[in-house]
């Protein structure tokens, strides 16, 4: 029997997304299942359930910032605040499905990991165009083309559908993991993602 | 070196608090840890973080639903949906704290958790005085006395003030753990409350 990917949702200005980010292929590898990585805008998804980004809530802001630090210990995560955060980063999801579209999955991947490092440990800045392409070109990415596409219309268009399709299949936060029809919200629910993989069943 | 307690805060009327209800105390009998249970109100709490219930939340409500039917079957927890959820749970709380003020502690503990597994395992209409106060006397407390307690301002008041402490504290959530003063907010944070635990340390 083939066994269905594992589909791994995430935004690229979550921090939970980031630190899943880091843990998701090996679990793919593990249980033989292919990791599909699917980057989507929080925002619109926030709109339909009526959230706000963490910092902005009471309580839950302060909360999240000591988790980070302590998530950065607790799993070996290199973790820095970004000077910005939250912000809309735009740049590196468009790049994302431009190169996957191209068949380049691997160089797709391979820059994803790039640009999260780059916003969540180097404190880079993401938002900006300029330097999102400065990442692509260290993974080996033509930069000019990087530039050219994702400030295309048709790269707004597609990230756009993405995340549209993703929130209209149930997806509302990030990360957002998929497997065989059972969905798991949040870094903390990799161990029982992983005990699904294991066993196929509840109890 | 004496090792401080287990506070485990948690509103009668949430099902991750029910479930993280049926771990925590063994959790604190494996590291010898005293467990405080602080029932709360979450309604303050959401009104201070903007929050609501996950019913009314579109996609997260579903996602829910369905999660506490699994998580069931993946802890071996008794499960059944309320016929009302979800409800105004009071008269436990203050039933709770009533007990607890007169040093039955153990009578306390003992009536949470009946009135958890009235509410999320047998289905019982726990936002009723009456109905609470039948748990109650299977708990062997006095009914009478009960009702008396919990319908008084005194127990009100009781009731307000551990909410506002909680808040005022940080809890914004159920369930919320704090031990050493490191918060933990979720049953999904077991694992790593246990890790806390064990090491003392993060990495």
């Amino acid at each position: 029997m083939t066994k269905g990917p594992i589909e791994f949702y995430f935004e690229f200005g979550s921090p939970y997304g980031y630190f899943a980010a880091q843990e998701i292929d090996a679990l793919g590898a593990e249980f033989d299942r292919e990791v599909l990585w699917k980057p989507f805008m929080l925002g619109p998804a926030f709109k339909t359930t009526g959230s706000r980004p963490f910092m902005e809530v009471p309580l839950k802001g302060p909360y999240c910032v000591k988790d980070w630090e302590r998530m950065s210990a607790y799993t070996g995560t290199p973790w820095q605040m970004p000077e910005k955060f939250p912000a809309a980063i735009l740049a590196a999801p468009r790049g994302f499905y431009w190169l996957k579209d191209q068949g380049k999955t691997l160089s797709a991947h391979k820059f994803a990991k790039a640009a999260y490092k780059a916003y969540f440990a180097d404190a880079r800045p993401m938002w900006e165009v300029e330097e999102t392409a400065d990442v692509a070109a260290e993974c080996g990415i033509d930069r000019e083309e990087f530039i050219k596409a994702v400030t295309s219309s048709e790269a707004k268009q597609r990230l756009i559908e993405e995340g549209q399709a993703a929130i209209d299949s149930g997806v509302f936060g990030s990360p957002f993991i998929r497997v065989d029809g059972e969905d798991f919200w949040g870094w903390d629910r990799l161990p029982m993602v992983r005990d699904w993989l294991k066993t196929g069943k509840w109890g």
